[in-house]
């Protein structure tokens, strides 16, 4: 129970006041998967321009071709080179490998980590805990250079590649140190019609975010639903 | 994001067919405290019969006098012998020592864990993690006799308690082992309009349900408003 909620001191500027976003260029490393394929989707069926990557260019610019939307394919460093944002869907167990050999082309970019730690075993998901924390803090000691920020961890990829959906009613959370890089991340999630960016706390706070996942694979299960979440008050 | 939302095995039953709880005393443990209060009041308007605990016992009877709805006011003790169903609500530093003096009490008692273990310093509220995993998983751990499930992490106090609002629009995430356990929860929260009992996972993934409040609390500071969760999608 949040028994902390009544002493919220006054914010200063309107927190829904976001900036203009429409001319930033989204890379999406991981993006033939099934997250990173969903996610450029949208955005890009949102009018933002987007590039996905692969470890292997072709696979890149097939599944690029098979979007439309204009999404362009490009393998990983090439993806990171030419995108202002690039969002991390690769799977939890090539995040550090991809993540580390990215640090030259991620330097100075906005990096926006989305991976989930999960294990899993007969009794279902169960979160991971990295040494640093969490993956967000751990792509943030990769890339000292970079500025990262975790958000879109609660999107079923199935709602985001139903070209059917016009809307997906959620709320995206977004986890940072830098007010203005969340933000930007906050507005992006907000061009994909339904969506909120909502900020969420510093990146500290990223390990339950991430491990949330696990319970909406259970709530996924028992409900036979693609679960999201939507904060509500604001 | 959730890649694993495609595979669900069909459930045999309705997930929302719940049991009658109606007839079952609900006890609160730190029922004097502001979240164990509001609770208190929300299931006592809603017509159960709720008994509040506290350490002294003439405290939980003022405090139940002035909550009105036949709330009764007893010791912890008393109230945990004469409840079916025991909410632990106290503060976490106070939960190891409130719970480990009352295992002969909650013998036998179906016991919901509400406490969500959090650390604050100039930078915000940031989880702790308990030796268990989890406060409810701690609980479970001092009361092997006792059936424990994870509810109501996620509830305003101010909203609990406010008379005006006749309904509270958000979603109990509800974790538990014992299926029958969970939809016992699941129906007392969705006695209280707007509310829906979720079952979200097994007691080893209470720690991040917990945590989140952390989040939460950012949320309320930068929005300034009392968030909840509502799950989409079911």
């Amino acid at each position: 129970m949040t028994s902390h909620d009544a002493a919220a001191p006054s914010p200063t500027r309107d927190p829904w006041q976001l900036p203009d976003v429409s001319e930033l260029v989204v890379g999406v490393l991981g993006g033939t998967g099934d997250q990173g394929r969903g996610l450029a989707y949208r955005l890009a069926r949102a009018g933002q321009r987007v590039i996905i990557g692969s470890r292997v260019a072709e696979r890149a610019e097939t599944a690029a071709a098979e979007l439309g939307h204009g999404v362009r394919g490009l393998d990983n460093a090439g993806c990171a080179r030419e995108s202002d944002v690039v969002i991390i869907a690769v799977p939890w167990e090539g995040h550090h490998r991809t993540v580390a050999a990215l640090t030259g082309e991620l330097a100075g970019k906005l990096v926006v980590d989305c991976v989930n730690p999960l294990g899993f075993d007969k009794r279902g998901a169960y979160p991971i805990v990295p040494e640093e924390g969490s993956a967000a803090e751990q792509a943030a000691a990769l890339l000292p250079d970079s500025r990262v920020v975790a958000a879109f961890h609660h999107l079923s990829a199935v709602l985001l590649q139903d070209p059917t959906l016009e809307k997906i009613e959620t709320d995206v959370m977004v986890l940072g140190d830098n007010r203005a890089d969340c933000e930007t991340v906050q507005a992006l999630a907000g061009r994909i019609p339904g969506m909120r960016g909502v900020f969420a706390g510093r990146l500290r706070n990223a390990h339950q975010v991430e491990a949330l996942v696990a319970n909406l694979i259970s709530i996924n299960r028992r409900y036979r639903a693609h679960a999201g979440i939507r904060l509500t008050d604001i």
